[in-house]
């Protein structure tokens, strides 16, 4: 019999619902996806109406959880589902809770694993942790990290998260949250971050850091001549930038050369902390190759100690950025699994 | 039958032996403490000599462990010696070898771990790491750490070092050398740290750290009133700016703030990694209490996420200071001892 894992990724706008196999295979992925329920504008967001909200999303999740099983079993009847994976922001691997979410509609702390688990009381698994544990997850289960026991994860999305493997499992440290290396300081008293501090590494190593550096970039020069002086903020990519960086225009190469910088300093810190074997870099951002990879290994090589020098691998994830999310989600279960044996 | 483990620590000046039981207590300790072979002024060392200094090194510190198993049988002849843990710099726990240590006067990589075995065949551990993993280990298996399965130990002494624990082990990374957080930037392009690097947490933090902070702001006031305006940097100690902080000196007063914002803003950094239950601080600047504890905790808390906010203890090492380092050590032979159990 076949086994396989249900992947849930809730994202601020969407929720990915997937059906993965132990080997990584997508064998059905919702497509569209799910909406996530919005965050009320409301400022008088009531615990009543959070718990309405959640209800419902809990019981459209539950059906289209059914729904995904249902089609992979028209398949092959003979699939065994061993649990449901979910990736969610401010998620507690411990107590499978959402915790004051600020994307999502939900007052307080959400029990959310349980609400699940009791509609498919008949899965042995029901996990929750946030995207980038989730992705880590993955990587070590199907992608890169395969074998390694010491690895950590950088997701250069909208935001900068991580995932830290030491000895062979993830670090969700006293409390469950651990693993935000997005909001230690790189600068300090430098950029707000999205989370009220101040030089944060995503405030600069995200897509939204990259994207803030090349208007940094242009204030600075008032380069009329760069292709990124047609494009609004709000139209910025990483890959906008790459783009120019390839037609050779200097501020895009700058930009990656100062991030590089930067991401390569804090991962240096990475490395003092966790002496890794490699540090995987995940996302739009990373996509850029040479443009980010080359300084950033640059940049960490200088800022370690001399016993850790070209030691430690920076790699792109092996993970499709299309299906990461959702097979990351499952990979909690493969790892769950994997934990109940020993 | 009682156990015992011998717990040695290797220091740059001298080497420290001692037998400790499974409570922590010293049975026996070498008083002096044997000298600790000297790097020699001459540029040309040799392999030879580094041999040859080596091996006359080992032959005196093996004579000196059989006089302390002696002494401590004397005492109680049914005691039974489980293994010997040893804390050294650049001691790599996996391969028990000292890596180019920059203070010893040992050429390359020493197998410095099978070279005791060799005297001890009876004993079924022998175990390297570095001071302050050891350290936390001690306060894991002895100290404040009994029961906690994620902290972090900072070793606040001439450099800053640190022993990180992750779900019940300590963190030694894919090659052994992980939780040197004192090499972590704290002030990028800042000062000059002992390795060489810029800007290190070690450069502002440590004991020395501290001292030089003294000098910094002695530079910029100018205050010949300051009872630190008598003491030149040589003689310079934590114990002095604490005694002068408790006269009211307003410089060691804000030697100690400005110790405390960067040592918090660092720590911040280590709840973002790890979510550890508890951060204890150890050595002779912990020893400031309130002056060091209060800015330190104040600044973690500012400079972390409003999820780990109020969770994380900062404390003192509850292990003694004249003993910590030969405890800490011994405590790698209980530890070992409980994972050939599970």
């Amino acid at each position: 019999m076949k086994r396989v894992a249900i992947g849930i990724d809730i994202g601020g706008t969407n929720t990915a619902i997937g059906v993965v196999d132990s080997e990584g295979n997508v064998l059905y992925e919702r497509k569209p996806q799910m909406a996530t329920p919005q965050k009320s504008e409301n400022p008088h967001m009531t615990q009543a109406l959070s718990d309405s909200i959640l209800n419902k999303y809990v019981a459209n999740l539950t059906e289209e959880i059914k729904t995904a099983i249902a089609m992979v079993k028209q398949i092959n009847s003979e699939l065994e589902v061993m649990g449901i994976g979910i990736g969610a922001p401010n998620a507690n691997y411990y107590s499978g809770t959402i915790e004051y979410p600020p994307n999502l509609p939900f007052v307080g702390v959400v029990n959310f694993a349980s609400l699940i688990e009791k509609n498919f009381p008949e899965f042995k698994f029901v996990k929750l942790t946030n995207d980038a544990n989730a992705a880590a997850l993955g990587e070590m289960i199907y992608g890169g990290g395969k074998g390694m026991k010491n690895f950590a994860m950088m997701t250069l999305g909208t935001g900068l998260g991580s995932g830290l493997i030491v000895n062979g499992d993830l670090v969700y440290g006293s409390d469950g949250f651990a693993g935000e290396c997005g909001h230690t300081t790189v600068v300090p008293d430098g950029r707000v971050c999205g989370c009220g501090g101040r030089g944060h590494l995503e405030a600069y190593c995200s897509a939204t850091g990259i994207k803030r550096t090349v208007f940094e970039l242009l204030a600075k020069y008032n380069d009329s001549a760069s292709p990124l002086a047609n494009v609004p903020l709000n139209e910025m990519t990483s890959k906008i930038v790459f783009d120019a960086a390839e037609k050779g225009d200097p501020i895009a190469k700058e930009v990656f050369e100062i991030t590089g910088e930067l991401l390569g300093r804090a991962l240096a810190d990475t490395v003092h902390y966790l002496s890794p074997e490699a540090i995987f870099l995940f996302g739009g951002a990373a996509a850029a190759g040479d443009y980010i990879f080359k300084p950033t290994k640059a940049s960490m090589e200088r800022h370690v100690l001399p016993v850790f020098r070209n030691k430690v691998k920076i790699l792109q994830s092996e993970l499709k950025e299309s299906s990461a999310a959702i097979v990351g989600a499952s990979a909690l279960i493969w790892k769950e699994i994997e934990k109940s044996k020993s």
